[in-house]
């Protein structure tokens, strides 16, 4: 995602920038300065405006010393969800009058729910319910969407009152804990004990237990946060025709699509701000959960 | 339609009943005393609750004698929008605790429009723009369905300012005048003098010659009233993958998902109601274009 | 499915007739005489011409006593795959001119894989693979099908060499043991270890393994045999975008379709007939796996 | 198109090369010296190795001098569908193996039918038929496309008997010529008047016309073919829910998958091979309607 009007070149010349790297497993990651990198063949440099900090870069700085060796280099820089200014505009997609840091989210905490409600879209029909599970910084985006591209009644399961208050805030029809007493909870709500479709968030075993109670025939469980879990599939193990599946990130005509929603006022990110200096201090409130929405960090 | 939770048995015994007829070629049509049917194999005789009046009994009344009679009976029975209370429910769709006055006309004021907007959901994406021609008894209906169902920008057009006014009630993003100038307002609002889908509640030529203009590369125009026209198609005639059709009412799930919107309140057909002995006013109030959405005759 | 043409008026007056009955948890089913049944509001009842004899009745035929008796009765009636004259037909599907016996396994060994098929079917475009895991009564329709309905190159996998040698007679491109070694064997002939679709129509934990395995990037393992399988999903568990479903039957407009392709000569079904008082017999060969195709049971 | 693996680094010093050219409205085309053209920023040259003759060229050269003036350059390079070698490979689509002269028709004739057949895709379920009218370049190719992604019955339609015995050799179920019997031929030979989609690859009224005979509820008829036409639409001029859409081209993926089709020996066009200097000649016989499939010029 780029600033298209503007020209990054007077910037060619530093040879050196500021990163936040996880240069230590186990340690908090730390603000360096790095050699500034060269572009290679197909590839450009950004001045970076705005960048998300995401669970997923939590979830790497959480793995064991030698499961991180095994997939990951040291030192890494964060930050994966990112806007900036652009030398040469190549197969980027422009954010136009909408503010970096505002919507730098989009390009994940938007992209990802949006790819991942777009493949169960053709059964969220008039009388279906969808499940959001998690209402942080992608499912509070995830609530927008769906409300926006479906006439499904929306129903948020999260473990802290003030991000289900949060919920309903963005639209959310109803709210619940994100405990056992939620199946009776959302039958109580719907009339039935079995939904449409589950977005969740979190993707743990215990959140994945709960979308599989949830599921009944044709549901869709779709487990998009970052998590090791198993699950009982097969005729057996499922209602028929359930569905499980692990949407990733998104493609570029979705990632414009997120942003026309933006564009049109109707999706909101609800963002903290961080300077590139407490860029560390993001990553700790958003590992303690106690971020709302999501934390942008701002040079 | 039915309202299933009753019983008509009481009613078997009645062997005449009031019906609106259209008894004479261009001629209003008149309330008769008639016999009442008896049901054959696979059918059901329902007591009738609510029927709306819809613009293609006006369109059949307006036909020449010749026309007519190559295709319809005399005398005809009127009304094919109903709700009724039935002896034996059996795949019919129950209303269940809908009001059948209020909402009656979803049977065909709603399953129509869903049913057309359905067939260009895929393209209705965030970004799109959805313009409904002609918002009165399906189009003010079908205004509602393009905000539950997409994240479309809905624009309007009408040839009566109270219509517009409807629309924008409703829910239409924009609503114009029907008439040349509408693709200057139309691009001005939405910078593009093209649109994703066009939905044509008129159906005549100057309605379908104004959806061609709006027509561009993958454009739906979706005629939808009940006109003869002729448009220009083909390579040289039209954009690359623009399509041009005419749906027809709807399937049964088709109008459950209707009945859905109406239960959780999202979608609202304006009436207004007429007694079985004013039902040939109704159909002059229609034909006049001055009523305001649907008429609703009931017994 | 019935033979529409015919009255079976003649036969309602016999009040005993023969059927293939489950008596005793872990006894081989027997011929028993029982009550004619009366058909029920909604219901017709056929003279049947044909039946199938279906795996899943093999399974639930092994199940231990406390489960069977958790969801069974005793006796229960075999066959659920049946063609039949029917006194009153209604939302029946007309066999019209095909053969009783030779197409009555299309009901459900023809049926079920049309409907898992078809849940793919977007994905399976030129260049796709899909794997058919048993080649057993529905495995050799898969391939039927998906050679009809898609352009992919169609794998089959099973345990057994004259499957294998029934899958390419069939159609199928390629067919290799299903053991560890498949998986490399499918990368020879394909150039891939993984695969578009996988169609597993023996649903047991190391066949779903084996699905897991060629599972990459938006595949879908799709899980027709009864069993009962654990599977690791979610984002870690499984590459992007991967789903596993478990279909069930299909509709009567796909049993329509099947039946299409039954009378264009496109879809053959081998078959091997048993009379009705060898049906145990039936049972027995498929339990032990040496039917080719389908056994079909006539009276 | 390109064949990625070899480089055309050493063609880059020379200054002229040859073309062939439209020059002088209502003449041949010519080949003539042109200096070879830089590629721009986003462009590559190729070094071509075949490229196809299109009955679009053809057409663009028939228009009167005023029309052709008003929207194309004189003179024009002929030639849209191209193979060649490439200096700097980017966003092109790789041959691998697959012979240039042989295969690029794909690129248009290979391309545009199979766009054309996916966005009819979901209509051309089992007991469904599919019209092709023009069996030259495209229409051949398009019939062996229908059979491998299809289970419809595939019938050709062409004025001429050698281009429906080509029509049957590449596996159309029926060939009949395109005169007013056609419909009852279609009717006998499928028992409905009306068949699923029409795939006109001549595009002109006439043909328009037939496809409009043909249309029932439900049918899609896809104008490929370059001509300007009109039709009856609207709900008063076709079967209800019919379409008429006038497809272009396709994206880059769908080339991918018409290259998987030629690479796995599913798809095979028949060429008529021409040297540069007689590229006119190929024109000549094109228009003249006397090619047996696709004329490929060779450098």
């Amino acid at each position: 995602m780029d600033e298209h009007a503007q020209d990054g070149r007077e910037n060619d010349k530093d040879d050196v920038m500021k990163a936040l790297q996880y240069v230590e497993v186990g340690k908090p990651p730390v603000i360096r300065e790095v050699p500034t990198p060269e572009p290679g063949p197909g590839q450009v440099r950004l001045k970076a405006t705005a960048a998300g900090a995401c669970h997923s870069d939590s979830f790497v700085m959480s793995l064991s010393d030698e499961d991180y060796r095994a997939s990951y280099p040291l030192p890494m820089t964060l930050g994966h969800e990112g806007a900036g200014i652009v030398y040469s505009p190549r197969f980027l997609v422009p954010l136009g009058d909408l503010d970096p840091a505002d919507n730098v989210a989009l390009t994940d905490a938007g992209l990802t729910p949006h790819h991942a409600i777009k493949g169960s879209l053709s059964k969220l029909v008039p009388g279906s319910t969808a499940v959001v599970i998690g209402t942080g910084g992608l499912g509070h985006v995830a609530i927008q969407i769906l409300r926006e591209l479906t006439p499904a009644t929306v129903i948020a399961l999260d473990v802290a009152d003030e991000k289900l208050a949060l919920a309903k805030e963005v639209g959310a029809h109803h709210a619940f804990l994100s405990n056992p007493d939620a199946v009776d909870a959302i039958r109580e709500a719907t009339g039935s004990a079995t939904v449409t479709a589950i977005f969740d968030f979190v993707g743990i075993q215990p959140t994945a237990d709960l979308g599989a109670k949830l599921s009944g025939t044709e549901t869709d469980q779709v487990l998009v946060g970052v998590g090791a879990t198993k699950a009982d599939v097969g005729v057996l193990g499922r209602a028929y025709d359930a569905t499980v599946r692990a949407p990733y990130w998104g493609s570029r005509s979705e990632l414009m699509e997120v942003l026309n929603l933006a564009r049109a006022g109707r999706v909101d990110v609800e963002t903290e701000r961080f300077s590139l200096d407490d860029a560390p201090e993001a990553y700790r409130r958003l590992h303690e959960g106690t971020l709302r929405g999501r934390a942008v960090v701002t040079p």
